[in-house]
């Protein structure tokens, strides 16, 4: 097989909505992702996986239910499976995720956003 | 539970082997982890696991059998399952990398090395 490079950059540039993630890439069932974040988005738990971030630019805050986690470019943090988190950006910031393929980002598929490959 | 945010460039600031890489992170039964590379690696595949490259800093470039990719930093590559690659870089250059816990990094564990957590 032959392949192309993933740009993160790139792929941000294509969108700008908050709080939407977009599939970049494939690997071992889940979805490797790009979001953009800005301000607070909900409490929320994933009782069957844990929830990597990654922070490409800017700052987040990762509010847990006993303090919060603070996260610069470059940084990474994992919510452990179960683990009750509240991700706020007062600027918009810019994360890598990565989830098993299918996970809703609200915890709830209710509520979840479809996360479209670009 | 509360935890403490994983600063790459921190990590990496802490050892200069290359092709040695140090676990920085646990997710969903794979190891999250960085590395320092310059020059060739060996031919290897994984038959059970894909392999994914986001470089932090520097260029590589990862030679597949019919074609090569090259990654500069924010760029990342998943080498399928099974699929025979060779990691090269000219100059050292910093790379994350997620594999399952215990996988081998050559492909073959007589020859792998440890990879410790930092």
């Amino acid at each position: 097989m032959s392949g192309n490079s993933i740009n993160l950059a790139d792929k941000l540039a294509t969108f700008s909505e908050h709080w939407s993630p977009r599939i970049v890439a494939e690997f071992n069932g889940h979805d490797v992702m790009v979001v953009k974040v800005q301000g607070e988005f909900n409490w929320h738990s994933h009782a069957d996986t844990d929830d990597l971030f990654l922070v490409l630019q800017g700052e987040i805050t990762i509010r847990l239910r006993d303090g919060e986690v603070h996260l610069g470019a470059g940084e990474m943090f994992v919510v452990p499976r179960g683990v009750e988190h509240c991700p706020v950006a007062k600027d918009e910031a810019h994360v890598l995720l990565i989830e098993p393929a299918g996970t809703p980002n609200t915890g709830d598929a209710a509520t979840a956003v479809t996360k479209p490959s670009i």
